[in-house]
């Protein structure tokens, strides 16, 4: 298993749903209409845009899911810069069954390498720093899986997997009592946990560096503010992240000292990477 | 049911996986950790930009799956023209089950508004002609109903739902035979189905005016092509469409009289619409 | 609960994958573009031809999932000998639920009333005899405890609900040793339960005499055989039954003393019972 | 894959639940009482009457799920016709589990294949004419897929496959406005999809024709109707079709000039054919 | 397959299960970050404690899900008495693929032999007597039929596998009529299956003599009872069972005459057997 | 939400898998025969043993899914210390449902509430010092998030949910590399992350100590080595754990410092606690 791969059984089930909502009841009217039952075709995988590779496994689990005999031959792995045109694998078996296989199988190629190019760009925007790229919890419903092992592929790293493995604690849950009181009953009832704060404000920053959580996260703040937290070495413990950071503004975060920069975008707003499918048949 | 809703089994099972996926086997940590179990809140779930709202259904789906004592009380429904910083619905309930729902409601109503939100943006580009924005089967893997609703509600149009509702030959299927035969072969086998045809090339569309199939869908052309292909009443069928088009590039097809103009990008492309959930809790 | 339905769970499942199937990914394109959101009807849930009622709650089950503010009111029960013409049941509620869910619930009701009524038909033919109609696992995959249930609606009796309740050992497993070895490893294995043997010939009926199973099953007989069989009283255990009966046979091998007749096809090849849905709109 | 077969993953799924139903939780009691767990067996599948062969895939898969080194020899195709007494396929491998699949194999096999004999029975009805048989949405609960497979393997053509990839405007959906509105209003909303509008009355009939909608289906009308309508070659579009139709008055209808015969009876009531499996253990 | 295992389609549905709760979104953190990809291993599953093995086959279902080619060769079967120390079987492949298998795969197996192990030492208690332990509904939710599989494996027997395989009347059901009306009631009902009777006092036990259920389970009573209830030849029918026994007091009932000790112990409060996994790595 | 809740969703599956085990295909064959099908009844939920109360949740779950007008009063919640022969809850409502969905409500309670009074045994074994007991993933399958609520309630903590929420190094993983590298390489794929490491000697812990895990998890030591780490103050993390503990040895190992106890047996090994339902019917 890849480390940019989600959990194979998480994979075969969002292909089965994705192939369920695509071919219906009837299948695929075209290909039984058209295509004779013993065709054999040659598909070539290739790039139309350059970008970075994810979601190969979740590809052939379509084709294989459609038709164990579709031979896959992928020439570049998930994480692999791809150059436009590339080629990246040779797909081989039933005409019938790589056309029923196709539209799924890039469905999550495209994604998935949308997802992993665009967390390369951000990864690039703050090459030769100390800071990192991160994930959030704003994923596309029942594609999280897979969209946090793209964001690995892409050269990010992977914030929280859900609401139940670290905790961060935020405005909303600050109504209730202190920062202090917060992070205290947090390590009290989830011991050797990670805890995170988040910050709005540099008051609030003030108070968290006295509470010493695992991590401090600023919101709305400008490198400035980043650069003087670190002018704190008494506590504000192994990091510290900033939210709301697009292409531009990252450098000057991951400059200024940040840790970790979280991006909601690279999930949520990624852009579809253009990869088609050739078929030659004979 | 509204038309720009999923069916709403479809949308409890998505809802029913994004909860699994967020709330892991623990739950969320920071809000029984921090929030009184019988604190109660109101939250208000606004926009932080303009665009059209999709997901309602959805997002309330998801407060009711966590707790079906949460109420929420929407403003403006699908399909409306959202402005920025608008309060689109108020929820109120325990805070516990505000905090566990929000980030799977605002996450369906993020994407879903961005689907719908782009896929207005490319109506109003061809606005005044009678050309008609028509989405793909290049939806995200489980999502595609809910992709679909939120297209309906940008004020696009559903082309195939899946492989089986309609026949559509491109030049992948044609490799075994004529497109004549192709169509004479699909009407035969899916009698009273719609058949659309896709041509790379003016003499595929020449053929294809000789073989009558419900709608050509021309490919690689320039608006010159389209409007040259309205000037053969005899056949090309009830319309005939484009793929492959930009928001600037649209409006020139339109006006050169496509009936249908094919967008993948509404679905597999679409930016999340920033949409936020404010709490004020007592 | 009634005696006449299946567990409420598996009825609910069954449902949901009905209603999965009748609805795709866009749900009612017809009632969307033609019916107004907020109209209301009353629809009329008839016979259209005499028989046995059966698959009520399932009905029920799939107006509740479509819309649960649907109201239905029945007019009979589960095992109610229904006259052609009669009204069933009024439904009322929102029109596009209504039609929504029409034919997943009438699908289920007449399948299941016409399993009822051909039992029916079985038990009527044996009338005044002590013989008892009883089907067998030759059941439709995925709705075998709902045609179990509406079986007993129409007066018959479940046999075996799988492989996994009693034995039931016949020709096919008596290849390795004798029925009465076979008989003494089954009691050895599951102590305590039913152990039946199918008989094809007579010769197998005089050794099964000396095994004492709970059930001897005459198989290919005359109701010359089942009287002759009646003469042992020493043996065959609490009953014997015939397979492969007509309605035509059955009271003949009934009034010779069978105190089973297993029926395949009340499951397996009942004709639906004609039930429609009228609609009344305001 | 064949024409003739349901998509693989709902084939799939279909076997899972029968066998779930069939197993139970302590699995099949009698075998595994009785019959050595190292045993080999060949059994074979053979017709007990002629009729026309369906559901090959899915019994295979149901040997499959059991144990996937039972080998299956078919010397029959789906669609083919079978005679009385024909072996039809050759089954090899453990005897238990040859034992533990057979009642769910010959459960669809027996189903689907009923369904694909009453649906011959009804294209040779009006065989020479252009009328084709079509199914209808009354299909048994979960099974749909595999019995519009079965329908196309019997000679029929399927309608829809769900409420989802066409319209059809019955008299309920006409209470709200005219036919010409319901029409005008579907063709806006579903723009490029298949609009049928099902009449009972001749003035039904000669509104419809004055809307042009893809297909007239007549309800209650006789053949004198049928060859009434095709007087008006100005209008009903490519077919008209009608239900309600028995195999005695099919040919009239067909004659008539119908284009489909819409018949509901070939799902919902065929009677299984009787196919067995004869077991020889060495 | 073995007497001793589950149905397969159950056995794999527990296993993807575990998978699924112990590889979360993220999968195997550790195995990713620090064991090379290609790294192969061969793992030694060795018994820590004395005990009767079960869930091999489960085991072995765990390592296939995780990945195929692990190749699994075990030393014992279920069933089997194994002494501490032993090595149970071989696991040899891709040591990451081991390392995430492994505990779901041990999971099991300690419970499920475990199970076996506790029925195996009941069983001793009474050997050389002619009772019979048996088993309960007392299961742990979803593992029925592995636990009942894994009592099989101790020695043990199935009592019935749900509410749904037998009738067994208690304390409770007898509010509303007599016990004689009761059994008359089930037999009508239910004829030709097993109907049972528990008994809390002697009076009862008088008149369940003169109903003749199949089975008497006679709770909170002595051995003495037992006996005297032996001497009543007329008619308790094949045998008479004793709940809420210990190790302990099991032999007292069996040599009075019991022929079925019921336990609930063995499925709900067996403790693990200790088996572990020694990985050797190249 | 209470905090010894698992995620509602999962208590949903895992009652329904329960109710579809107990019913099987023909439901309570007892209950529907002999009960009347509108007689209602009270029950009583009552310890029959002193304990920890855990499972309410689920338990109320299982009689809603039967019959949702079945009303519970549970005078007591999880983490309750209740007492023998105490009343829980009165359930209340038509007694067939009572009967059908008492088992598994009373063996998810009488599990989980066992889960957690062996807990609660061991919290008190150490009552005084500062170690905390905690959990493993040694849990039932399909049962880890009940199990681990349960543990909650009993007074304990719970450790990693997964393999996906925190690393953990053990001896198998260093094969490949030295300790200090395993360290190093976890904290670059997973940075943010708990990084926690298992020693078995007294070696192991001394380089440990060197590379700052977040916690040492000593394995096979004796109280006087946990007394040992502890005099290294410059590094060994926020805590230091210990496995393989009994209820006699825990304390010990308490006072020498240890922060955590980590206990496999609170869920792979905990005897049912017994609770059991007494019915008044009217």
């Amino acid at each position: 298993m890849s480390d940019f791969r989600a959990p194979p059984s998480v994979e075969q089930a969002v292909v089965r749903r994705a192939l369920d909502e695509d071919l219906g009841l009837l299948g695929d009217l075209t290909s039984t209409a058209i295509v004779p039952a013993d065709a054999q075709g040659v598909g070539s995988i290739t790039t139309r845009k350059a970008g970075v590779l994810a979601g190969t496994s979740a590809a052939t689990e379509a084709f294989r899911q459609v038709d164990a005999r579709v031979a896959l031959d992928w020439h570049a792995t998930d994480g692999t810069r791809i150059t436009e045109g590339a080629e990246l694998a040779k797909v081989e078996g039933a005409t019938r069954s790589i056309l029923v296989a196709e539209r799924t199988a890039l469905n999550l190629l495209c994604h998935l390498s949308g997802v992993a190019t665009l967390t390369a760009r951000y990864v690039e925007a703050i090459v030769g720093t100390n800071a990192r790229i991160r994930d959030t919890r704003k994923t596309l419903p029942g594609l999280r899986a897979l969209e946090k092992a793209a964001v690995r592929a892409g050269g990010g790293f992977n914030h929280r997997e859900s609401l139940s493995d670290a905790v961060l604690i935020k405005d909303n849950h600050l109504t209730y009592l202190s920062l202090r009181d917060a992070v205290d009953q947090a390590r009290a009832r989830w011991p050797g946990r990670v805890v995170e704060v988040e910050c709005d404000t540099l008051d609030q920053v003030a108070e968290a560096k006295t509470v010493a959580p695992d991590l401090v996260l600023l919101d709305n703040m400008t490198p400035v503010h980043v650069a003087d937290r670190r002018r704190h070495p008494c506590g504000l413990g192994p990091g510290g992240g900033v939210g709301g950071v697009t292409l531009d503004s990252a450098r000057g975060y991951a400059e200024a000292g940040a840790d970790f920069i979280s991006v909601g975008a690279v999930t949520h707003s990624a852009p579809a990477l253009d990869i088609g499918l050739d078929l030659k048949v004979y």
